[in-house]
């Protein structure tokens, strides 16, 4: 592609020779309108563009199921390009011939067989929109010189390069040579603990045959095409900025970093704001499924600049899980750390659901079933409520060993990697009462002091023989009613925090690509993408309204009931408390902006000023 | 004070003229022991000097109670200028004459009537203790000169300065003042807004006879005895940097800046240790009680160097509030941001108390009771469980505004502050559950959404007609149990960051000065003085088990039965889950980290495996 005159069909068919591969020059499909009006020195409009372009994708398409082929069009626009593309983004590659108006001129007069007025050439570098994410060829060179750079560029150079091989670069190194990318893969080399880890990757796994494996930072940045797209697969962390640093003086302006660890969302925002400052784009991207999903298809939530989303798209969505419509699991989410918050969210989301199920087992345990029975129930459940942590739930209680089920041998001491307390501080920064997902962390901190529980548990006598006057099935229906009020406050987290940031995100887009690849997919989630088309709260929806009010009776009586018999239920009783506060019009708040009042002199305003109006009090004189 | 020979006598005796008070020569009082002894040439020890210190020290407490006296006394120890000013010390005022070795013994020689060995005049260097906190005077000045430094350094300028003069610095300054401290006013200047603030506030109150009111930095700072003690009663965020800026271009070595503000104890940390590079100290200290405890007696929470406290302690401890036994209500609290995070706790448990009452309201209202019968039941509480809150809050109720409760016209949205929010950002970064102080703050954040709980309340209809099987004596004994999860929590959360910070934070002192001064105040934080001298863990004492055992089945009723009637009590509901989930020796969290290391690899340790060994199972096959 490039302006009349920069050489396309001369370079277009000796790159056809060079790489064996069939050439057509784009100007010979143009239907017979196009050429009446142009042979009467009439200028084509997009209109008249359009059916044309259309052919040349199809023709692209059809030559791709055999080989590919090299086809030459001038292309200047941006909407000519999506065209020429439609279907097969991630196979284009695009060549752009440059050189400067003068240069063109000259060469163009030169020559005996073209004539072209400069007022021509001038209209095309105006409308000439400059492609991101092509080779860029300075037209100086000699034609085989521009053959030996497209070459080297083509053939030799990787498309995407994976930086750091732990379990998740890995999994995602795979994927995307599964899908038919030519990738780069970098693995620091470490004495002794860290040697040769690329080279013995790309080696144990066929799909790697034409990955190309370094320890050489310059090495792995210089083996890929430019702009780069470069992912980093790193612990999260101060480590993040080093890699960054060590990464930096190889980089060139338009290359393209894309951090795909859990990084806290505020990091985030500075490195994307720094590295703009060094025209790097920064792409903060959230990867849920874990090693398995990572391998076979994740859940991608990309934050970045919009234009920038279009470089990195093909990839990201060729390796993401497919949703219910066979769409990608993969969506720009927004600028900055957006796609970082909603991957921590998604994790708070998750840490409740956890818990969750841990409650349901505590209280089916108390019931009098053993963990197979427990599965049994579980599984009962998975026709109207199923989700991949019910599923692996149900898996991990069936797990015996020996007479034992494995579960009862596990320490219950719960860890957690710093994603559940982020969203607990960033609720608690953005005055938003995401109260489960505090509650889920800290039962994971209180799980944690095992010796001081340990001790309570002889001070306070256990009770050992609860006595529950509730239902598998009210279990069941709490477990519905609090997995609701849990999404419902980590979609309204985003939501608040998409207003306050100014993201617009879109929570359906968001719900859609949690449908599938991730932790906390669910046949909830499924019918969370249509409740968002029509509000941003779950709470004014009917259906939901309907389905709370039907099992509410069973959250209150199972929270009653376990609370009278002393079991741990805390986000339960969290779920039907929040509601209860909720749906209150008129709130004890008074009494505490009345006592603030008092002892502070901070003031208050009156229900029936509407003038928001601030009054302060002497209450000691009555 | 000063070693033998810088000519402590003649100046003295030149100031007694100049202030008219009398002058005495601690030389006069020794017993006739020591006289013995030193005309024998013996040198005196410690134990020698220490009746006669005291005789001094008597003597000079007799002579304040008229209008004080000069004293003259080598004092070259730090062990004896505290006891010389024992019972007095923010009345003590120390001159302290140096000179070098050389300048001295010069001197020495040329007198007729003194000799003395340079042996002996450099073992009085030797035992020599600069004193801090003093007047220094550079003997070469003839002693016309060092008599005028003196006067004006004592009779001139001020001991302390208070620099804004919001509600909470007018308070304190009138502490102060009304103390018998001489202080320096500061307040900007900006034109039509705050013009001659420091000046009309000195005019407004009989006790600022004597202060001095400044709008100009430079003017403060000059007007204040070195080593200064500056306290910035300005408003916590970056206006305390920027103060501290404006500042430190008039600031010497060794000047101390006070930060009575609600700061941020991890900026103060920063601050503390910026400074720290410039020589200044800094002191962040917390300030409870209102604008009334300001003014009568607050409770003082600084945090800073051990020394550096010696010099403030005169004015914090003589301002504070006092506990039973007539102790300051104000202790060093540790280095660095100790005292705001102790003071941030404080408001973290004052959130919850707030809320616990605000529950208690909602509870007896449902009971069928008004403000007025409300008021009547909580008066009867305070025999057993009294406290500031308590008491304010049965004001509050009684209030009436025509034929109406005042309580009820105010709008139920809450504000806070930022120190709730800090204290569960606190307490998620370092991974402990206070789970009720962050359910107190959700509280709040959730009656800031009034909109959509009117909606709300309309979508799930509201429970108008409450049916609680419970007495009052119930609520009563849900509320003790409540509020002391409650301070468990909040002293646990600080425990657990002294260890964390190496701030060796003594418990029982910070319940000492909670006594008294503060917003929570109470019957029961007098018993935690107690306690916690004892114990760090208060849910290991044997008396507050007993409490809670006696008190549990109520909470348990309460709870269940407010859930089953949808009552918001959401602060009752987590202290009985807290301890539900926390006196369990076996936690469902093994369950958690089933799932962990079913999706994400994470590993689980065993219970029977004291190893600590990580184990990874394949979940999926069985």
């Amino acid at each position: 592609m490039g302006v009349s005159g920069v050489g396309k069909s001369t370079i277009g068919n000796l790159l056809s020779e060079e790489l064996n591969l069939p050439f057509f020059d784009g100007d010979d499909f143009h239907p017979e309108d196009n050429i009446l009006k142009m042979s009467k020195g009439e200028a084509l409009n997009d209109n008249d563009r359009l059916g044309w372009l259309q052919t040349l994708n199809k023709l692209a398409i059809k030559q791709l199921a055999n080989k590919g082929c090299i086809i030459v069009c001038s292309a200047l626009k941006e909407s000519y390009r999506t065209i020429l593309s439609l279907d097969i983004q991630q196979h284009v590659k695009w060549v752009f011939l440059h050189g400067s108006f003068e240069q063109i001129k000259e060469r163009m007069n030169s020559r005996k067989d073209h004539f072209m007025s400069s007022n021509l050439l001038k209209s095309q570098f105006d409308t000439l929109e400059e492609p991101q994410n092509a080779i860029h060829i300075d037209i100086s060179l000699t034609p085989n010189n521009i053959i030996k750079v497209i070459h080297k560029e083509l053939v030799e150079k990787s498309e995407f390069g994976l930086f750091g091989l732990g379990v998740m670069g890995k999994s995602l190194s795979r994927n995307l040579a599964n899908n038919g990318f030519k990738i780069s893969l970098f693995n620091r080399h470490v004495d002794g603990v860290e040697v040769d880890v690329a080279k013995n990757f790309k080696n144990e796994f066929e799909e790697l045959s034409t990955a190309l494996p370094f320890d050489s930072i310059k090495s792995f940045v210089g083996s890929l095409q430019t702009p780069r797209k470069i992912m980093l697969m790193v612990n999260a962390g101060k480590i993040v900025d080093y890699v960054i640093e060590d990464l930096l003086p190889f980089l060139e302006a338009g290359d393209i970093l894309i951090d795909g660890g859990n990084s806290n969302y505020n990091k985030t925002k500075e490195r994307f704001h720094y590295l703009k400052s060094k025209n790097i784009h920064f792409v903060g991207t959230g990867v849920s499924g874990g090693e398995e999903g990572a391998l076979k298809g994740p859940s991608i939530m990309p934050g970045c600049d919009k234009d920038v989303y279009k470089d990195i798209q093909p990839f990201l969505e060729a390796i993401a899980a497919k949703d219910d419509n066979n769409l990608p699991c993969c969506t720009h989410i927004g600028t900055e750390g957006s796609g970082h918050f909603v991957k921590m969210v998604h994790n708070g989301i998750e840490y409740v659901e956890m818990q969750l199920l841990a409650e349901v087992f505590v209280m089916l345990k108390a019931l009098g079933n053993n963990p197979d029975e427990i599965a049994d129930i579980l599984e009962s459940w998975k026709e109207t409520t199923n989700s991949y942590l019910l599923e692996i739930t149900i898996d991990i209680l069936r797990k015996k060993e020996g007479n034992d089920w494995l579960v009862n041998q596990i320490m219950d001491k719960a860890g957690n990697k710093g994603t559940g307390n982020w969203t607990t501080i960033a609720t608690a920064e953005l005055g938003i009462p995401s109260t489960m997902i505090a509650t889920a962390l800290f039962a994971r901190y209180t799980s944690f002091y095992k010796d001081e529980r340990v001790l309570a548990s002889q001070n306070f006598e256990e009770n050992t023989n609860p006595n529950l006057n509730i239902t598998n099935a009210d279990v069941l229906k709490a477990y519905q009613f609090a997995r609701i009020i849990n999404h419902y406050q980590g979609f309204k987290l985003i939501n608040e925090a998409s207003k306050s940031y100014n993201w617009d995100l879109n929570l359906s887009e968001l719900a859609r690509i949690w449908t599938n690849g991730c932790i906390i997919k669910s046949d909830l989630m499924v019918e969370l993408v249509t409740v968002f088309k029509t509000t941003d709260n779950m709470l004014t929806d009917k259906t939901i309204i309907e389905k709370l009010k039907t099992v509410k009776p069973s959250i209150k009586k199972v929270v009653s009931e376990g609370v009278l018999n002393e079991l741990p239920i805390s986000n339960f009783s969290e779920s039907i408390n929040f509601l209860n506060s909720f749906s209150v019009a008129n709130s004890s708040a008074n009494l505490i902006q009345a006592q603030r009042d008092y002892f502070g002199a901070h003031t208050y305003q009156r229900i029936n000023d509407a003038s928001n109006k601030f009054y302060h009090t002497d209450w000691k004189n009555n």
